[in-house]
């Protein structure tokens, strides 16, 4: 693993750092935020996953979370959104390919055998992570932005007893419900729909839930809500009488002006779940 | 005057605008954040100038401010760092042309007349906003990063009255004091030294001071601390016996992870003063 930068940040490190991914067979680069508490022994962990066009760099540097992060010891993951680089398959689509991730394993070339960002960010870097710096693998949470959202909402719904909470920032929430959702599905898992329900917030949560506490946060004025389709999982939260605040926000879009608004609530939701019991 | 965009933000606006400006005979572009309370009446307004390379956007995405404004009800306001465009001057170094206008107005061509950035700043911008906006005129306070610092600090000392207190993250203290300064003084002014003063924070320190609080950080650890010579302005202040709090903040750098540490603490400095009798 290679330090790429390190600087110091609200008494703790924004650090980025680049290894060898065996999950995507190419080099990836994530951010890692330790607080100062980070000196002393492990620290709770919050994982962020980023949306469509994001590399590990957005959330680091605009949603404005290490302020609060630090302010409840907690160390912030910042994986990138796909692999990357000269070998790794790309489109020309802003959805699809380099940045498009959509944090699923894919069984379809061209995107197999790169595209396994569940494995990366479910399984290596997590051990990584836990192996190489002061991190508690006890306590974990995780959240996101839109593709990010998805990503959080499905992993923490699909691995019972890994994280303590989830929580999500206008998130793409029933991509089996929108032909436009269908498309990435397909092109990463091939047409057999068995394979989508796990990679779909709001089937997952008709099929299993998540046992602790949702939070969401949906811009009411976002500008791609046909394809986030939040009303399929409220639905579903409803039905299955699920623990979980979910919030629409008058006037807000999908911008991290949003996301940062709304970050201190995120990180003091999860820092209840992380240093409870 | 036309919006390139509008986010709803921290309870309030962070909008985007771009005016035909008269000051440097080309189109500018800025960010202003309007807190809710500006809904109901004028409110007072922070000053945030950036340094080289950056444009409006840099502070606007990345410095943290705006939660810490709307949490104290005042407006900020992000002008770019020089005059733009197909027909303005530019050079190959980072540290002169577009991006670098310092907050002069230029004498010397091929700068002059489009870099007039000290007309810009203290003049044409401060009265579109007035008659634009809900800003109070009467309760401005400025700040601003490296070349923004140098600005902030200059601007303030040459103004009495104008601003009712000035910070600066790592600023840019004494060009004259170095041979990196004295390029950039003499490409815009000229080779009359006389001129180079005002534009020089330890040299109005010196000659001038400040009638009201000033609050200066600079990181420790700062890259460019040869350039910035932090130490010709702290020994000017302490000569003068101005008001001041000058802090070096160990481990930290040159960078937005620094400035976002430490906004809270310049935010409501200002505020105290912007609030006060």
């Amino acid at each position: 693993m290679e330090t790429l930068s390190e600087n110091a940040c609200f008494g703790g490190v924004q650090g980025v750092y680049r290894h060898a991914s065996s999950a995507c067979k190419c080099d990836m680069t994530f951010g890692l935020f330790l607080p100062a508490e980070a000196k002393d022994g492990p620290v709770p962990i919050l994982w962020y996953l980023s949306g469509l066009t994001c590399t590990h760099e957005n959330a680091m540097t605009k949603a404005g979370a290490q302020g609060w992060a630090a302010e409840q010891g907690i160390a912030l993951a910042f994986p990138d959104t796909s692999p990357r680089g000269d070998g790794v398959a790309d489109h020309e689509d802003y959805d699809l390919g380099q940045g498009a991730g959509f944090y699923v394993n894919a069984t379809q070339k061209p995107w197999a055998p790169h595209f396994n960002m569940w494995d990366y960010v479910a399984e290596e870097l997590p051990a990584l992570l836990v192996e190489s710096f002061a991190i508690d693998a006890d306590r974990q949470a995780i959240t996101g932005h839109s593709m990010g959202g998805h990503g959080a909402l499905t992993l923490a719904m699909n691995l019972p007893g890994r994280y303590r909470s989830v929580s999500a920032f206008s998130p793409i929430s029933n991509p089996i419900g929108a032909e436009w959702g269908r498309k990435q599905l397909s092109a990463y898992l091939g047409d057999d729909e068995a394979a989508w329900a796990k990679h779909d917030a709001s089937a997952m949560m008709k099929s299993t839930g998540f046992n602790g506490p949702i939070l969401i946060d949906t811009g009411a004025n976002d500008q791609f809500m046909d394809l986030l389709r939040p009303e399929a999982l409220a639905q579903a939260i409803a039905e299955r009488r699920q623990q979980a605040t979910y919030r629409l926000q008058p006037g807000y879009d999908h911008s991290y002006y949003f996301v940062s608004t709304f970050m201190e609530d995120h990180i003091t939701f999860h820092a209840e779940a992380l240093y409870g019991e």
